[in-house]
């Protein structure tokens, strides 16, 4: 990898420092667009179906044309990578409605959007995190929105998360828990959650807000068969997380996370757990198989 | 004015079609931003204080250190309208935490903030609005989540309002209601809403999670007392909306704007309203008397 990172947009490699977009782009201005944050392995993105599949789903809610097919969009990906000589890397995707002539929040039938890719070398999570959990907290100021579609869409409007992340580095833990508007957990400012409690694995239903993780999705689908368990999607309190056997979290750059205390309270038994270390072993596994 | 626009992005004017920010800057990456939307009269902005303020409060909140004192800023957008020759103005003031070269909602410390100013001639809404009033509909797909700080600063995070507005298009109407996670009425997607009902002039409180809108505090603080109207913040319900005797919408570019129809109902009396166009009546004075 050479000295000056590459990053791609709309069609064109430019160095980091000099890359930019329209001071007008309504991603900027308004949120306007979606986001994807991938893993490649080898340098192919892993799990890229289900990155495109929540992208366009995405774009289908908010009624944005894609710059481009799915193999459109990945060559623009794999172009990135390999004008970084990049082989294990983190992959950020970001496709705005691009910036148009008019104020307003309406948006022109007219505009083209903006496709931004980013790929830094991927750098695991902390080790001692795996071996320890994570700390985490439940956020006390914000809530997260499952009345709204964006709970269930990858778009730009992050900054509740960051308000909750900031919540949690004050308070010395490494992730925030949100708490949908009724009181129930969603998820967390970049995972989702799992836990395990009375024999059953359960993670919160689309209905509670959580962002349709794509590590979610592979563990439901894949990882958990693999070792003959079943998720189960059903909603749960804050006080089944504290009551509960194992808790971990999961996203596609930190893959299966322990959890191992809420605020002051350790949570589970020993840390990781039997279920967490197992789902981690599918998921390595998985990893290695390539596809 | 001259034929091409110039955007102020910090310190500099660009030309607008040249002028852009980093491709890494976290207002386009997590909405990590702020703006303010101002009127500016004779080359000078209306209710600037009241504009600072809400700005210096959502820094306070998202704890982001604005790139100057409220003299720099105004400075800055000052700068902007006299290199258009913009008298009359719309000025969009756009402040990002900047770009920060690590991944991750934690913000660094040491990120330096983004400031764009653009500005573009004082358009009115049409004259047909103000004449017959707007059609709004009640959003079903969006709820305003007062559950969230963000629902009382002016972040960039507006696609759920993007949202709303493209519904409220797609029914042929010209602005959406917002209500909240608890059904109660919150806002418009542009604007904050007022209606007079038994004789009483109501909006929601900040608690109702409508964006506290610096229209809507000078219509409290200064021109419905003017005409020696008292106006109360007090939640509601969309059958409040529906069995009002006025209904009007405000912000800084509308100014008072009276509504005609939730859908296809009527509501209201005559449109404008005698308290509407009282207060219509008081913005144009206390537009015309500067300050």
């Amino acid at each position: 990898m050479s000295g000056t990172s590459l990053c791609y947009v709309n069609g064109e490699l430019t160095p980091e420092r000099a890359a930019g977009v329209s001071a007008l782009d309504r991603g900027l201005l308004l949120g306007d667009g979606l986001f994807e944050t991938m893993r490649a392995v080898g340098g192919r993105v892993r799990n890229w179906e289900r990155h495109w599949k929540r992208l366009r789903n995405g774009a289908d809610v908010i009624g944005l044309a894609l710059p481009g097919s799915a193999d459109d969009i990945y060559a623009a990906v794999e172009q990135t990578l390999r004008a970084n000589g990049l082989h294990a890397a983190a992959v950020r995707l970001t496709v705005t409605r691009g910036s148009s002539a008019g104020r307003g929040l309406l948006p022109s039938t007219d505009g083209r959007p903006t496709l931004v890719v980013r790929a830094t070398p991927f750098v695991p999570y902390p080790a001692h995190l795996y071996a320890n959990g994570m700390r985490v907290i439940v956020s006390r100021t914000v809530r997260r929105n499952e009345r709204s579609p964006l709970s269930r869409i990858k778009s730009l409007n992050y900054l509740d998360n960051v308000l909750a992340r900031r919540e949690a580095e004050a308070a010395g833990a490494d992730e925030a828990l949100l708490l949908n508007t009724q009181g129930r957990v969603a998820c967390a400012t970049t995972a989702n959650i799992f836990i395990m409690a009375n024999g059953r694995v359960v993670t919160p239903p689309e209905a509670a807000g959580p962002l349709p993780g794509t590590m979610r999705a592979l563990v439901c689908a894949e990882l958990a068969p693999d070792i003959d368990v079943e998720v189960q999607c059903r909603e749960f309190g804050e006080e089944d997380v504290r009551a509960a056997d194992e808790v971990f979290l999961t996203n596609t750059l930190m893959g299966v996370m322990p959890v191992r205390a809420i605020g002051a309270q350790t949570v589970g038994g020993c840390v990781p757990g039997p279920l967490t270390r197992a789902l981690q072993t599918a998921y390595e596994k998985w990893l290695a198989a390539g596809g």
